[in-house]
């Protein structure tokens, strides 16, 4: 089998020259938002098993900064855990959207703010044990309040914090959204805050 | 329709006093890690849409510090990603296991050391949007080296970084784990760095 072109050299360890191959054999399920394929590995005993992948569009995820320093999250009800999340505003990719457009799209229909500047913080895989979503990052800036236009299925809740206060949240459980913690992570190394800490 | 006891009272905002119903209908798919559910959601138009849940046992993470502050990583072959990842060690829970007690296996299988300390962190949901996946982060103290045991299909290679380096892989995108990110950045918070940074 050929090399597998999609290797990420900077992560790959001369250790494990020959890594394990996969050979996709073919969705088996699908669903509005993923599918699933199974694909057959060729574990290092020579053996080859199937496992299941859930397959994702991808997804972007926007940290709105405000001109005094707050950023604007939601309370969000997630029909999958059947309960209120706090969160930074987020959505899937459309088929072939853009992923800065579909930033500056959710920033508006979601918290109601039309970004002047949008930058990418980069990214990362969301549960990469057994999907391959990729979540993008922004960092939205020069604010300017529109009308929200939450879809139906949407029941989204606005506010501001400071960084602070989302460290407290953080810490204390309020915030339990891996992408938004994540997100803010990246924000806070790339941007540290000036004022005390 | 009864409330839902499931709920979350800290995030749950007064504004939405009626939050959607979700009627369970019935797994549609099953793999060997995860399955997926159809519900049933009555949205506040009135009208129930079905929409499709990825259902997953849970699974675990773990910060492992050695004595000198430096922390144990993986690079972890992803055949769902087909490329070697950057890490902290984790692995899903198996059925009716204790989530401390997976943490204590998961470390020394993959990692190779043994802790006698390790504690709670919370955890995280890594993609509420259609996963009910909830991530329990562990911090492991006062290690001792013991042989790993990696199982079939398990591509790992075990290192060492201080958390100025892991910050700087946050940064410029060694480290695309969200797990990872965001377990570490709850770390940070609960146990700031007492050097220099």
């Amino acid at each position: 089998m050929d090399p597998d072109p999609q290797v990420d050299a900077r992560s790959r360890s001369g250790a494990f020259a020959s890594s394990p191959t996969v050979a996709k054999t073919g969705v088996i399920f699908e669903s509005r938002v993923f599918w699933v394929e199974r694909v057959e590995v060729c574990d290092r005993d020579g053996a080859t098993r199937l496992r299941d992948v859930v397959r994702h569009p991808g997804a972007v995820t926007v940290i709105p900064v405000l001109a005094d320093g707050r950023l604007v999250l939601i309370r969000n009800h997630r029909f999958t855990l059947r309960r209120w999340m706090v969160e930074f505003c987020a959505g899937k990719l459309e088929a072939g959207e853009d992923p800065q457009e579909a930033a500056l799209r959710e920033l508006e229909e979601e918290t109601g703010y039309r970004a002047a500047n949008i930058e990418s913080l980069g990214g990362y895989y969301t549960s990469p044990g057994f999907c391959d979503e990729f979540m993008r990052i922004y960092r939205a800036t020069d604010l300017t309040p529109v009308p929200t236009r939450h879809e139906i299925g949407e029941e989204i809740e606005i506010f501001t914090a400071t960084r602070e206060e989302i460290r407290a949240m953080i810490v204390d459980g309020t915030l339990e959204d891996g992408k938004s913690i994540a997100a803010f992570a990246k924000f806070e190394l790339l941007f540290p805050e000036v004022t005390k800490r």
